[in-house]
């Protein structure tokens, strides 16, 4: 029990006891989706090597993929210098984005006007999912 | 006014004002930081073409690099698919980390140990800068 109570000891969650971490697709780097765990999450991604995230709006521990079966397997956990964020490398089964694309990153801000502009292709159809 | 008034009407500001938003290196998509903008720094990161943070631990708005010099020259800003956390691609000058490193994820977690391990190498030296 003592290594798994270390597991999470290096990292300061927030007031909500809440850690960002930045998932990335460990084949291309290209950032996925940004989601929060809170202690038993990182420990649960740790053991399971599978990510596992602290849902805010449904207020519960939760496997990312758990509806729609979009796993993500861990290949890698960084930390930053605070101690405060995590990038986490994986390889992401179909797409991380619930509305159909890869990334959940599918749009650019246009600088200008400050529209949003779609860059990426869907690769699946979400009514068929959820 | 009406352009700069409709900047960040796309986004989703937390309750406190704030807005994740992931810094990546454009040339290779590698993470460098997690920072976090109001809705001045998302208009002038914008405007300008810099990286402008609102640091929490000052309660204020800073051009990213104000201090080392080492600013961040936006290439693209993307929004994820709930509004609410960006990914800015950028053009770093030196190094990203205020520890001299390129990107703030400069350590992985053993996930058997909790132990951080160093993975890459100093780019500057901190004494030297700050």
């Amino acid at each position: 029990m003592e290594n798994e109570m270390g597991l999470t000891d290096s990292l300061k969650f927030d007031k909500n006891g809440l850690i960002p971490a930045v998932i990335v697709d460990a084949a291309t780097g290209q950032v996925l989706t940004l989601c929060y765990m809170n202690d038993e999450a990182v420990k649960k991604t740790l053991e399971t090597g599978k990510v596992h995230v602290f849902r805010r709006s449904k207020n519960r521990l939760m496997l990312k993929g758990e509806t729609s079966g979009h796993i993500q397997l861990v290949k890698e956990v960084l930390v930053d210098c605070e101690g405060n964020s995590l990038v986490i490398e994986v390889e992401q089964k179909v797409a991380a984005c619930h509305a159909g694309y890869f990334s959940c990153y599918y749009r650019r801000l246009n600088p200008k006007t400050g529209e949003l502009e779609v860059i990426a292709q869907r690769v699946f159809d979400p009514d068929k999912v959820y």
